[in-house]
């Protein structure tokens, strides 16, 4: 799960509320990782007192901040039995030096594979992934030299992640960096906004704003030039911006039907084909609209259409 | 000649010296329309001084202000004989409110297809497309109603311009408009950067920062519910950013050769075959690498390669 940055803490906590969920409810057991944060214990104590909030009865706090502390067996040891974890912001590159490639990392990558929902939040957001964005300049032009990748803790591979996407303005650096590794699926969270990656390598965006996807298999670039710090050529990057409720294949990087036409052709299903039909017509002489439309409305109820 | 806003005035100057150039050089007649800018007569002087400044012999300037005076027959008449038209920038709404379908709007898609070149800069840039973006909100990620469209002054067409694009941030309402109409090509300005239309409807980019082209023919988007003001789903958009120096086909919507490999090519073809292949074949033997890391040395020496 990977959030980018500034979840919701005080209201309908939709995205701490899917973590402790995934994580098994009130019996989950959730350890917080804070080496990111510069708070100190701060950080852990937050997310303790949101989470025990939420009903989660065990929150432990790691924080280790060597490597050496990182390789202990206890530390390492500490994750056995946990349900969730959950990776703090603060600096990235402080949590992947600290802890990628150590007992701890690979006790997460552990945690991960046995099942246990593993979240990182704004820099620990970007730690996710194989490879990550440590750094770079904000803008959305692409320009050469603007930003710099290095290893993450590996929990998922084919992507690299950037967060506090649109407030911070970073289209530019995702774009540079995916033109220089196209293999890489470029992801953008905004702020309160998660990605929820599933088993079957799907993304589920949940929150207040949007993912954006940067596909760069068709790109032609001029990336490889690294021209000083001047504007980068890009052309034919695939773009996607996905809100709430919207998901993507992470494998064949494509769109997925929505959360709510998925739950509808359920619906759809087990209404008979026939009544369907009968329906159908009836709401298109009575509202002189194609089935299109009434299908949305149908829907979508509570939403107004851009024409009315 | 579509300038994406504070073009450099006081440097090498390089947009306005090739407007100065399309225009006629020491020959050109230019006349400034100053009606989008609240600066009253000083846009105009200020052009007028610089374009003088530049060795052009004669610049006049129009200010209508009324769609009245935009009708009068003297002020169309006064593009007769126009080399150049420089629209300023300001609300390109004034602009277009009061000169869209006058006299004055006809004179000078008149003057443009004799062969006049019509440079706007910043909310001149805006207004010189058929659909103009009009206004709207700040921010990389498409939100509904973020940005409205109203029609400019039509001397291009199938475009919707938008300017100071990377320094305001403008992807966001960029993207919405071309998921609204996706028959419209986006094309987002940075500042001190212009896109040159040429007659064969292929663009080339100068000046210092990025053209963004957003196409949206392949474009999935749910643009046509207007919910709200929440993020707008756009999923397939093609996105393109374009540098200096390189050129786009606004019909077939694709990336064209780089302005130098087109040089460079006319100098190949001239070369015979024989004589270009034991070079390369000295060459990759000298250097041990493949030809067309070759091919890009030699074309850009001055510049250095990443893997260096």
């Amino acid at each position: 799960m990977i959030i980018g940055g500034a979840e919701d803490k005080l209201k309908d906590k939709i995205i701490l509320a899917r973590f402790v969920k995934l994580a098994g409810g009130s019996g989950a057991s959730v350890v917080v990782v804070s080496t990111a944060s510069s708070l100190g214990e701060e950080a852990t104590d937050l997310y303790r007192l949101l989470l025990r909030g939420m009903g989660v009865a065990r929150v432990t706090g790691l924080r280790p901040l060597t490597r050496d502390q990182a390789n202990d067996l206890d530390i390492a040891m500490a994750l056995e039995g946990a349900t969730g974890i959950f990776l703090t912001g603060g600096n990235q590159l402080r949590l992947s030096l600290v802890v990628g490639g150590t007992r701890l990392g690979q006790a997460i990558v552990d945690a991960h594979l046995r099942g246990a929902v593993v979240a990182g939040t704004s820099a620990g957001a970007s730690a996710v992934s194989s490879h990550m964005m440590a750094f770079g300049a904000s803008g959305a032009t692409p320009k050469h030299r603007m930003a710099q990748m290095s290893a993450g803790l590996g929990l998922l591979q084919g992507i690299v992640v950037d967060q506090h996407f649109e407030q911070r303005t970073r289209l530019g650096r995702l774009l540079s960096v995916v033109a220089q590794s196209p293999s890489l699926l470029g992801l953008g969270l905004d702020e309160d906004t998660a990605a929820v990656v599933h088993h079957d390598n799907s993304l589920e965006v949940i929150g207040r704003g949007a993912i954006t996807i940067v596909d760069g298999s068709l790109m032609v670039t001029d990336a490889f030039q690294a021209k000083g710090h001047r504007p980068m050529m890009v052309s034919g990057a695939i773009l996607h911006s996905l809100p709430s409720g919207f998901r993507f294949d992470l494998d064949s990087r494509s769109l997925l039907p929505h959360l709510s036409e998925v739950s509808d052709r359920g619906r759809r299903l087990a209404e008979s084909a026939g009544k369907r039909l009968h329906r159908l017509a009836r709401a298109v002489a009575a509202e002189g609209a194609d089935s299109f439309v009434v299908e949305r409305k149908r829907r979508r109820k509570d939403e107004e259409e851009a024409s009315e």
